[in-house]
């Protein structure tokens, strides 16, 4: 299933003790609908008060409604803030975290005087001037393969920090600032830290170099605070034979 | 003051019993700020749910703070819902309401297979196919000057119903449809029965030829259903020497 999800009233993606969480209510509506105990296997786990333009989930019923019919099913009981875009029957071996092939994430500035009623659940206001070339030129050091331990969050353990990025660009409309990027996978609060080192570098608080010199070291406290997740979105996920760009460009801003 | 807000959590621009209104938000904080009991004077009403780009009100204070510097103030007490984009000291004179030269009201439907959870607050979700080559032909037929009595409300009581219609059109993009209307004023709900009929043309249930006939009777039951209001904004106040379009065109799709 391709899943669009507003996150502001969410604990994130994955089920927690203290709060709602997207895959909780979706896997309870499955329930209703299936009358089975239904598991659902996102293609990986978004923090509270993150986003989804088109994020993927997987699951294992007995039921035989034909798989394009669940998105229509399940919409009917779902809130509002929570969309099924699209769902289909799949290869049983299919597997929408193991099988990521590439993975995009959006972040949305609001650089404005004052904030949005109507963007500020999904960016980041900030009032003061962004130099956006100089983010753009920091945007682009991430592209290639690089240790990203530094842009962890500290705590969490993982077997390597090597990554690849593949496209990292901001973007501008007016005064609303886009940055999307694009890898073989992320570290935990990465795309956030990311963002906020962009973020100093843009008010000339630090230069690019800070993120070059962090390829060679471990310290978190060296780079950007952590952005914060109301402007982040799981923008588009890559599988071998599957791709969600469709779900992401339909000729209008999605959010 | 130049004012925008999600009108979703109100019961509209005007205080009433049954809810909190806009007006009473702002006229609340502006009480704090100055010490006195401050009534805020808007161009115009709008009913609960409906959204302001850019509307227009004023206000009679002693306070001898510079006028640019009301919006900061305001934005810090405010509730994120609602932004004061802007506001200046303005000739004793002005009246926000009857000063008025044209108004502009926008109407978002988002056309397709199903909803989306960031655009379901501020937008009128329809997954039928709509004809929109006949709404934009519907759409031009409100150019002019009209007895627009049929098109408004049953039992809102006016001096004349005959308004001036200076733009009327339709735009798209991707599967957004948008309605941009631009008058000398309108009646009670007009904006919304407009809209009503267009999307019953759009759906062929009906012709065009229901708008040019409506020109000549005062038979409500006989238009389109009123549209919801959470696809409405205020988009648009124009006065001599007063104008809010750079608040609506800023670069990027406000909401």
């Amino acid at each position: 299933m391709v899943i669009q999800y507003d996150g502001t009233e969410y604990v994130g993606w994955q089920r927690q003790p203290n709060g709602l969480a997207v895959q909780e209510v979706i896997e309870n509506e499955l329930s209703k609908l299936t009358g089975e105990h239904v598991t659902l296997y996102g293609s990986g786990r978004t923090d509270s008060g993150v986003h989804a333009l088109s994020q993927v989930a997987h699951f294992d019923t007995e039921v035989r409604m034909p798989g394009e019919k669940f998105c229509y099913a399940l919409n009917v009981g779902l809130p509002r803030d929570i969309r099924i875009l699209y769902s289909e029957e799949t290869d049983p071996a299919f597997h929408a975290r193991f099988d990521v092939q590439k993975k995009s994430y959006r972040y949305y500035v609001l650089n404005s005087t004052h904030d949005s009623p109507f963007l500020h659940r999904c960016s980041n206001h900030i009032h003061y001037h962004l130099d956006i070339d100089a983010m753009q030129s920091a945007a682009k050091l991430f592209c290639g393969e690089h240790d990203f331990n530094a842009f962890k969050a500290s705590g969490s353990a993982v077997d390597s920090t090597v990554r690849t990025i593949f496209a990292s660009e901001w973007s501008k409309e007016g005064e609303l600032l886009c940055y999307d990027v694009t890898g073989n996978g992320f570290l935990y609060n990465m795309v956030r830290i990311m963002v906020g080192t962009m973020l100093e570098i843009g008010l000339h608080r630090c230069d690019e170099s800070v993120i070059t010199s962090a390829f060679g070291h471990c310290d978190r406290t060296r780079l950007g605070v952590t952005a914060p997740a109301k402007g982040l979105f799981v923008a588009r996920v890559q599988y071998s034979d599957f791709d969600t760009a469709d779900f992401v460009n339909r000729g209008y801003r999605c959010f």
